[in-house]
């Protein structure tokens, strides 16, 4: 089996889901033809570099980014550093030829995005963006019905919201390790970037591009202290934000995200409407789909709750894990994208959602932004 | 409209709630030729009749139901009255040629019950007993399902829990108004006779007939005080029963009831497992079925929640209500029952359940306590 | 116990709910001074009025609301024919010192309704717009527990919405009995007016008046069949409507509204987060509410499922029904709001929503049509 | 790090999963002084053991049980064959001084059980059998709660059953891969040793040992094809079980288990009710536990839906996986079976449950079946 060395940028909680994928993708998916290979993993923080390397079982370590990216033992490197990082590091690790994966949000605007897919056609390397919930085995599933044509004719709705409650207290700070997501200049935004991303990149892939939209965000929390300095400072980014839009198939969309829903943890739930069939779907219970179908006997219509969790080829990924019945979890959806990833590499094919595709979900954010700010509704440029 | 003169006896929550199926069926069943009259009301207490007469509109009341079954203006009597008096009762009514409405359970014991199915045989009077869950639509649907053999060629089981948690603390008193169930003499038996008596008839309706049961009793408060006497006395009912038995189909069937399940109000479910498709019920969400079918599409199978709330004749009596979406509660089953003994009243057809087949279900109950006493199985007689 | 004539106008689905809450209130408030007698009906087709006169127990009927509203023997009439009518009827009922109850919403338009809050402060008659769902038990819990503070110093989000899927066939006509709701002409608006009213009514009544709104509507189906004249006419409803909004105690409202979600059928669902403890609710399970309170034991922290079915004062309205876990319907909503009705009439208070209370949702619903015409930001004007 | 050189016997699903385990464990718990090394896979077929230990990176293979016990560099072996093959293989490997750890059940009955705890008790061998539903972080959670009284001071009621629906069909063979355990000779029973041994475990954990049982089994099919010898056989193992029982805490029990509850894979629920709180929880959403507080106030008592997912120390496991919101799967409860095996082995502790600790289930199942057999009661031999 062919080989293709990692080097991983970033020692938090996306390295060690991205790691995590990197190790199980072989065992999972023997019929690779390649397996990721952990070479080195960088961190400015030598310790914790040193430790995560202990850890997990990478080869060896680097503090610069630069110094892994000049590294010829290194095919692929992994973004998974603070939005802030992943222009200048996606650019330089394309300049050098180097695979390049990028946690999402693919960067802080899309201006920034703009250069980074220049960056990545230019030199002509693979490239992708972690927007794992493309891969839960039911959302793929959803994904399957709805080039199907199931849901009929005519899409008339599709909703999304992810909800949290983590920064609720005054006492979170921002800026510094966990809390960087607060601080405007790491981030980029707030909720826009780091969860409607994810909403955004689902529906697109989903329900197809979005002409316009019209946002509203709000900072319930207007002053935190940062972590690293100490200084109050005003918060940048936005806590909430909900907008909508039209699809370009004639649907409505309607989106929300907030860090201040008390009670939810990360309740992204999307529904979309069709003339004969809707679908719902949440990632607090992952591995089910909700599915309503208008067809079937009237007196019998239901929304039916499935378990996405056959064999046999019935549900897409699931014939690589248990039996029917037994859930996966979250990390699967980050094996499942390696492995879609890598069938890609092999054959020379780009893996969605690749840089530009990307990059579409980084144009809706601003739009969305962009809208708040001037109070009324922004076309997404195409 | 023809007119049906009732007498009620017993002012209780079941008196209430079968007062209020006989104001209210006629509004929803304008298609009947008759309409109950409410005539009398009869409790011992004369203070509490009166109360509940004035409440209602009944036009008269007694405080000796012989007296009331003397009265040639009443048609039917509603036996609303501890287990203790339902035997002589309908007896006596029968025998005066009244039709005899019961609430369940038809008695104390199968023994009391043949002595009152042999008395409205043989006076030839219309009779029915209040096994109202089977009116609950949704329940309903599950028997249309099931009679046209929805569930496939073999039924393999039949599961039933009727749970509450009302009894558990050791102050709650036996005998009189309200806790007369907790006492042996007035009741017959504990959860056997009051919960899974429900459980039961509806399991003979949907499934067919035991052929053996074989149960185990507990009762877990050993003394309680006596809320008349005030002494404190052994308590001689069950306070949780469980029984599996054989159906004559060759299903198995497990049923449990306690009043010691915290958390639980009345939680009665049913479910039935078949070779193609499964049912599930729950009285804590009554208007609701689920449905799972295994003929559906393979990766599309899962439990349909079906809100058992349509009309134009998809949804048992529900095109007697409101709109699609908009549920109906509890009552309703003993408005939906009311209109089916007189829509057979007027045809001159038994309305279903009647006591002969109540007497089945108190056979069983006999049986299942039988059976916990004598620590074996225990056939049911025929 | 004294009475109250009333004279019913319209024979539709609102005139059967609100009898039925006319004929139950006394059975179930039995303490109320003053009982609703069932005087007339009214309705422009004389079988009709005929016919639900005769199912409903009605003393008599008219044909010509003026003719009613002339009569001495009605107290109070109950307005249940489509918006169209409600400003004249309401208009010439307070002139003439009736009573006037009102189905919602209180009028087409706000300068209707101005107009109607005038007339009856002018006139000084008791008035109430029938915004029901305030008085299912699960939100008058809810109502009670936001005003006790429960769900912390500050409220984040206020969410709603109202999705229903009976118009995705482009063969329902417009106008005409049952789908008058799509004739611009006779509601004034689509689902802004029909079901964005009610989850206004309850936000307003929950969390405060709003602020600004800002919105998107669309109209799917773009010419319908009108029922009545047969000629195929533009559609000028709205089919489908969602806003989002500031609330004037600093929360930020997101609502949806829509006929085509394939799936509901009156899917109103409402979710409110405060620093401390959310709120949830949703019309198909009426009877439960959802609660998450951030203040329990961490481990121990989840959404709890409410079963609002309590006895005994704990949950509002239901020691007038049965046991606890047997739960209520939709129509008892209508029963409470008639109790309460009552109970202020006695008292001399006013009923809320009275017509000035109601005018408010009506102001909204205004500026929610208006934002999406000129597609930006709408003041609510106070 | 120490190794912990590891010898696998069995390729199938078990083999898997347990692999992943020994694969993982190191990973998510760095804090382990010792790793476990994948020194060698056995398989009877020589191409599966090739493969699979190609696959999940074993060094060796091996195709006599009795060569891979003899070889010096193998500490323990993790025995994933047909329960046929526990005893022997589990003595010989103890009389090797090996450590053993074996797949549920321990053995096909309590005769074979108890020859395999003397072996390792005489050998002095660490020993456990993976159990694994004990280490899903909901289930841990509810042990801690009932270790620490939150029930209240008695417990009522246990009640687990374990659903299945995949061998309805006539046409699935007995014996063979995958069907092993519908052949009486290699399964020792049916869902009794396969199912029902899950729920016996957890729930003598949970609440303590049993006294006496009494149950009901059937086997629907009567006759199967062998799938290695083509044969039609009779079926000997029991399709379904349901059995009662009293604990040794005055609790009572009820059990079920059947593998033709159409539309069922792997419902594994239980519930416990005591005094003050009831806990409930299912395979099927494993992340969830469902609790119930009766000292919650009054009018807020509901069925928390708890979303076991926190870190932090509150919930079981939690702080090794990711964030608050993102669920874990099923192979997660054999990580963290296999990081308390490491654990307790560091420090010369027995982990739980071992052998003689799995043998009180054996027990049970054994009462169980000759409860059955016998139609009647049955202690449960200490």
């Amino acid at each position: 089996m062919a080989k293709l060395n990692l080097g991983l940028i970033g020692c938090g909680f996306m390295g060690r889901a991205h790691t995590n994928a990197h190790k199980r993708v072989a065992d999972f998916f023997p019929d690779l033809e390649c397996r990721p290979v952990l070479q080195a993993v960088c961190d400015v923080k030598e310790e914790a570099a040193r430790r995560f390397a202990a850890q997990w079982g990478y080869a060896s370590i680097e503090t610069d980014w630069r110094r892994l990216l000049d590294r010829s033992d290194i095919d692929a490197v992994d973004i998974c550093v603070p939005n802030l990082y992943h222009k200048e590091i996606a650019i330089a690790a394309a300049e050098r030829g180097k695979i390049v994966l990028c946690e999402k949000p693919l960067a802080r605007n899309s201006a920034e995005g703009e250069e980074m897919v220049a960056a990545v056609e230019k030199a002509g390397v693979p490239n992708m963006v972690w927007y794992n919930y493309r891969r839960i085995p039911a959302v793929s599933l959803a994904k399957a019905l709805i080039d199907e044509g199931k849901l009929g004719r005519q899409i008339y709705h599709y909703r999304a919201n992810f909800l949290q409650d983590w920064t609720i207290s005054p006492d979170v700070p921002q800026g510094g390790d966990g809390t960087w997501r607060l601080d405007v200049q790491a981030a980029g935004s707030g909720v826009t970037g780091d969860l409607l991303a994810h909403c955004i990149d689902t529906a697109i892939w989903l329900n197809g591009s979005v002409n316009d939209v019209c946002a509203m965000t709000e900072t319930f929390v207007k002053e935190r202290k940062h972590a690293v300095s100490g200084a109050v400072q005003p918060v940048g980014i936005d806590d909430a934000c909900a907008f909508f839009c039209h699809f370009a198939n004639g649907s409505l969309g309607l989106f929300e995200s907030t860090r201040y829903a008390r009670g939810h943890k990360a309740l992204y739930t999307l529904e979309i409407n069709g003339t004969d069939a809707s679908i719902r779907w949440d990632l607090h219970d992952l591995h089910r789909l909700e599915y309503f179908d208008h067809r079937d006997e009237g007196r019998l219509r239901g929304w039916r709750s499935i378990h996405v969790t056959d064999h046999g080829g019935a549900h897409p990924y699931m014939d690589r894990w248990w039996v029917p019945g037994l859930q996966i979890g979250y990390e699967h959806s980050f094996v499942h994208q390696m492995a879609d990833f890598l069938k890609c590499y092999q054959s020379g094919q780009a893996c969605s959602p690749n840089f530009r595709e990307a990059l579409e979900t980084q144009r809706i954010c601003d739009a969305v932004l962009e809208s708040a700010r001037k109070r009324g509704w922004q076309d997404v440029p195409r």
